[in-house]
């Protein structure tokens, strides 16, 4: 085995990735899924605009992006009613927390999630030397509570919180958010995911405050924008934390087509809200197929639905094994009691019609 | 003033950024450049068929990207004669240099580059906490000897070179490298930034050896394959290194079309060549340019052409200024003796035709 020098941080993390593509695993098996519904991708798409903008703009990939992200921002400082300084732009929220940890996490400092929460920000957390402090679900949603407590115990720099939730789909009322920021340590951050706030209730994100530096807002194009390919990520937050991404963040790091395809679906309402009731009747659809095989789903304000298959973990690795079997690409959370649900994103009819045909097949193998 | 909680390292960085995109130049001067040859993009443009390629995908942008880059990783694979577990690709050499840094270089391990040599490996060192050594070009190429002796004073965990170089265009034969390789302490790693090396003459780089791990290639589709806004570089290591980057990389980090983009690139040779044969020409014709204005040029490897000013940094910056205000976006080096130079990219022909008329008239403004 040849020494690599690598720093005491990096030698200590495991090879492991949060996520493995459903792309290998069609590799693996060696054959396509027939439904992509694992990832809370967008089947609906991007907006028309945004594949002609990237159509039209793909003869000027010569040239490097706008390091200032100038005319995106803009947009969304106006979409956003806040100022352009206190947006930052970057390669998809899971850059942005790769950077956001960097920032405020020395090693050993503590950092505050959901055991079972987005495993990516908890890949960021170790890989810049955090220690990373766990708190339970509760009732299939993040506990505000216990984290705030957590951060005072642990003196934690950050907090991470999805509102709405990812694996469960569940959410909290904009006053309870308010109310966890309230009730943390001087100096502790809450990073605020909320990309997917689109497919959720009204009522569920706090006004933006950015003189408010106690959190960050994380957003996306990656989700009701059906952008996820294209890696554009933004955060809201006081402008001298924006400035600090500043520092260290790739300025030229985004593509010219994700600027100019972000730009464009921001624009297009229409197939925003039209991607939205979509969403809203296939999570019905799903809720539908599942309790036609007597099984229950978890409210969702987002584009996925938990079903809870009513047993352990190991029984709903099975399923989700019998799924893929059948060539439906699920994916489920990772840890009990979260576990005994799959997770099925909203997907085209023809995407649910195949799930609906493989779920009755794939409880009966399961056992 | 807000107090924001920034780790050490950060708060002590700048708020400087390595550099200013013509973008926001043409904002503050409100109206556009008409040649932009500044930033060593490939005027010339992408192949016609990574042009297609990117137009093709556009549709499929709501799904995240291979995590794997298993299509264009193979494809690199065939075409360089390494195996795929030697290769990590990344948002460019920028975004790999800065996972570079971050896996081999503790707070306050020393940093070997060349003074004036590419500035955005330095912000990543500052960024990371390493602490910079620089040693002089000498006779305007960077300096292996000098490199390598740095390295033994200081401990270095890494020494950055470029061959070709930016900014002063210039290269070292491949047995020069390959004792530059030699000469490094044990535990030294070599960043060998190769961005330009499709404009190289043959035998500027050592052959690949991947069971050398000391070394570090890093190559590019930002230059000779015109796809600078697509952010695709590429590392060529041990496997035991490229594996290492699996632990810290953004791993959906990629856009969709930017694999797609790449993919179709690198299969068209032919395209390649053209483009390399119109990047010699304009180096011609850059020089052609010069004479005429009693100006010499600086050999060049790459798409783009030092021109020495014959004077001091002080007018170098001032003939650059007046191309600016004359609408020709051009850069130069930083730092003395290299800033006497300006440096020029390969452009059109009528790029280089708006060059040749601002020329004098940058010349006589600037006195």
């Amino acid at each position: 085995m040849t020494e690599i020098p690598l720093t005491r941080i990096v030698a200590g993390l495991p090879p492991t990735v949060p996520f493995v593509g459903p792309e290998r695993q069609e590799r693996e098996r060696g054959r396509p899924f027939t439904a992509r519904i694992g990832a809370n991708e967008s089947v609906f798409g991007p907006s028309p605009r945004a594949i002609e903008a990237m159509q039209r703009t793909a003869p000027d990939a010569w040239m490097y992006c706008d390091p200032d992200n100038h005319d995106l921002r803009n947009a969304l400082s106006a979409h956003l009613g806040v100022p352009g300084e206190a947006i930052v732009i970057g390669e998809g929220i899971d850059g942005l927390l790769g950077l956001t940890v960097r920032l405020f996490t020395e090693p050993g400092d503590a950092v505050v999630t959901s055991a079972g929460a987005y495993p990516t920000f908890n890949y960021h957390v170790a890989g810049f030397g955090g220690r990373l402090v766990t708190v339970p679900y509760r009732d299939d949603r993040e506990d505000p509570e216990a984290l705030a407590e957590a951060a005072h115990r642990e003196n934690a720099r950050l907090v991470y919180f999805a509102n709405p939730d990812n694996p469960m789909g569940s959410w909290h009322a904009a006053e309870t958010v308010t109310r966890l920021i309230d009730a943390l340590p001087q100096g502790t951050i809450l990073c605020l995911d909320e990309a997917y706030l689109e497919f959720a209730p009204d009522g569920t994100a706090p006004p933006l405050d950015i003189d408010d530096s106690r959190v960050i807002r994380f957003r996306t194009f990656s989700k009701a924008h059906g952008l996820a390919g294209m890696r554009c990520g933004y955060a809201i937050s006081h402008p001298a934390i924006a400035g600090a991404y500043d520092r260290i963040r790739n300025h030229f790091g985004m593509t010219r087509l994700t600027q100019a395809a972000a730009w464009a679906a921001l624009a297009d309402s229409a197939h925003l809200a039209s991607v939205v009731g979509k969403v809203a009747a296939a999570r019905e659809e799903i809720a539908r197929i599942a309790a036609a095989n007597g099984l229950t789903t978890l409210p969702s304000a987002t584009n996925f639905v938990a079903i809870d298959c009513g047993r352990d973990g190991d029984y709903a690795r099975a399923v989700l094994r019998e799924l893929i079997a059948r060539d439906i690409f699920v994916r489920m959370p990772g840890i009990a009691p979260l576990d005994r649900c799959i997770r099925v994103s909203a997907g085209t009819e023809t995407d649910l019609a195949a799930f609906a045909a493989a779920l009755p097949e794939a409880l009966k193998a399961a056992g």
